[in-house]
């Protein structure tokens, strides 16, 4: 299956890649010795926009899904990626147990946690997934699209250790749930090593937090092959102390926006860009894609109607939305068969193992892609992004999928900075 | 590509590849271990014989050809660990230089460079390939029968460094040729990390040393997974103060041969075997086939006619052969569209990164297939080795390229200790 990808635009782009490529050694030699000052999370998803012109992260996803929409060829690179992941956590373990989302009834989920058990399974550990649902109360065998089983287990907890039955003595817990309703009394203090740490999760994340550890990467990066970082880094604003649903915050909403187009203005105009500059307003911890809102106009964010402030008001498990981050937008210029499409980039410790597309017919260039419920088709990548073709055009499908690879990468590098500087605020140790 | 692959018997090797697919967890966990407290080469690669009865290395190869035979698929496997690879040599290497053997003329080999210099190039490194030949002076373009090209360049020293022209410093020196000629002077004592150590070089290595690593390493594997050691060891034995042209140790190496053969003989009732045992008679330093002799009677080794002489007496580089390795030969059941095929597995670092089947139509099964100018045609494994199919039979393809991959890091587990104690006799630190 080779996709069929486009960009509408053939400036920048083609330059910022071909400059990539070209400076591709010096880019290995720098994340080298970044990995060798920096811890990389167990793993993490990155959701790229390329907008012809400009290539970066949008959202940083520490407890990713979608691992079953990677292309089956390329999971050796996982296993193996999963081996060095363990090798540094904890080279004695036997045992991992797995913490998915409650999703239960998400068929779609529960492939990803199949896919990630799969991997962890091959790379040669006993996985056992437990769940924080109470009504789990005894191993219960989930049917999958694909055919395949999962099963889910009660967790117990003995002292400060998590076991599944009376057996089974995990070394490592690794979350794939990101706890944005709080950390459950069961998950505190354990003695197991919970990767991520539990204050990755959405309960303490903040998205500002990290785009302003993005920001010194990007900056640090743009000076090592000489680029304008605006090129790979969207600008955004933080708004706290609102309330959607008093209508607290609004014209503070409405100048931030205003003035993050305006910025956004300038930069168009020294590119050229005709487009119509927009930002997205989203909660500062959340994901799934609820409480996001496109906006043109700082107009917009005034005056909600009751719909769109219940929207705006609460993200999953029901967190309220008082702070959110003013997001530049970046166009979606890459289309599969006319269809936009949004490049996903999957990573283990700090290697690239894959990604694919988020590819959806019926939304605008400008729209947000991973709404709740939204059906999109994923298409997996068709190379992995770990190895360019150094006689390629900048554009050739490896070098795409490197560059991909390189600008999520940076966003990872973002997310170790901003976890070290969690650690000394959140840490136990 | 899908090889079709047989084994002649199914008897207790479907048995060997069951343990070790079911002992999977185990046996990843032992190597995580061993992996922490031994480092692995950079590179190697190892040959196996699978007898169906049993499964095991005969060579280790620290200065691997080949490359070129794996399947471009897995390339990014490669990549990947050879990321690990300089990140544990030299973190901050940017520049490495490639020293192939001095077999201009062989393009096949000259393939392998070709294959090693675009992994490390797309895992980011500058490359270069510096030759040892005098007659390399300058800049030297070599066309590869697969339409690409390969630089050679001269090398030059300055104080303790290596340098390729002026500018070209590397931080890393890696070695794809084997030294049986001796340490050069010009590598002698250089500041650069060399790598593979150079007493790694079949001037000092010996066959004899390293299976005898390997026994250790099988013994304590087998006890792990509770199998016989012998299901994955062939039994050898070294011979000394040989001359084959002057026929001094003819007595001695007949006695040694007719024991060997009795030992196998005992094994061979103990599991019902009914073929003839062989042993290989083999220079216990050197490589390339040479110096090899398939011997099924101690008699034959007695009064050797002037052309088996000399083909023993002699290795690569004119190396005087006075010690051999007495090996017990591996029948060869496996076959591919009814030719013999013989596994070679390739890896970088502690990682399998792929591997191919010598396939020759034309010898039989207890015949050596590397022999000098002999022809065999490379059929890349359909699989990485990396990925057992934990639902699978135990002689599913992915399954048998795991057990391939399992017994090539126990050969590849022997050669870091190996290393390690030739390290406190010829190392310089």
């Amino acid at each position: 299956m080779v996709p069929h990808l486009t960009t509408a635009l053939n400036g920048p782009l083609k330059e910022l890649e071909s400059r990539i490529i070209k400076a591709q050694p010096q880019i290995e030699h720098w994340f080298r010795s970044q990995w060798v000052d920096h811890a990389a999370p167990f793993y993490a998803s990155v959701d790229l926009r390329n907008a012809g012109f400009k290539l970066a992260p949008v959202d940083t996803n520490l407890f990713p899904g979608g691992f079953n929409n990677l292309s089956g060829d390329f999971l050796p690179l996982a296993v193996q990626a999963a081996t060095v992941a363990v090798e540094k956590a904890c080279p004695d373990a036997r045992g991992i147990l797995l913490i998915p989302e409650n999703h239960t009834r998400n068929t779609f989920y529960l492939q990803n946690v199949a896919a990630i058990h799969g991997i962890l399974r091959q790379a040669g550990l006993n996985v056992r997934v437990g769940s924080l649902l109470p009504e789990i109360t005894s191993a219960t065998v989930l049917d999958l699209p694909n055919g395949k089983q999962l099963t889910l287990e009660p967790i117990t907890r003995r002292g400060n250790r998590l076991f599944v039955g009376e057996e089974f003595n995990p070394c490592v817990v690794l979350l794939n749930n990101d706890l944005s309703g709080g950390i459950p009394d069961i998950l505190k203090n354990i003695e197991q090593n919970l990767l991520p740490p539990p204050y990755a999760g959405w309960a303490t994340r903040r998205k500002t937090r990290h785009f302003a550890a993005y920001d010194e990467v990007a900056q640090d990066f743009s000076e090592l092959i000489s680029i304008d970082p605006w090129l790979i880094n969207p600008y955004f604003s933080h708004v706290g102390e609102l309330d959607f649903q008093a209508r607290q915050g609004e014209d503070v909403l409405a100048d931030t926006v205003s003035d993050l187009l305006a910025r956004i203005r300038v930069k168009y105009n020294e590119y050229g860009i005709t487009h119509d500059p927009y930002v997205v307003v989203k909660a500062d911890a959340g994901t799934y894609g609820m409480g996001v809102m496109t906006v043109k106009d700082a107009a917009e964010v005034k005056g909600l109607n009751r719909k769109q402030r219940n929207k705006m008001s609460v993200v999953k498990e029901g967190l309220e939305v008082n702070d959110v981050i003013i997001q530049e937008g970046v166009h979606t210029f890459e289309t599969v068969n006319e269809a936009v499409a949004e490049p996903v980039v999957y990573m283990m410790d700090h290697f690239v193992v894959g990604g694919f597309y988020r590819v959806h017919t019926g939304r605008g260039v400008d729209e947000n892609l991973n709404a709740p419920g939204m059906h999109f088709v994923p298409l997996a990548f068709e190379k992995p992004c770990n190895a360019p073709d150094c006689d390629g055009t900048p554009d050739c499908a490896p070098n795409r999928f490197y560059s991909y690879g390189v600008v999520a990468r940076l966003a990872l590098l973002a997310a170790s900075r901003e976890l070290e500087a969690m650690d000394e605020e959140f840490g136990d140790n």
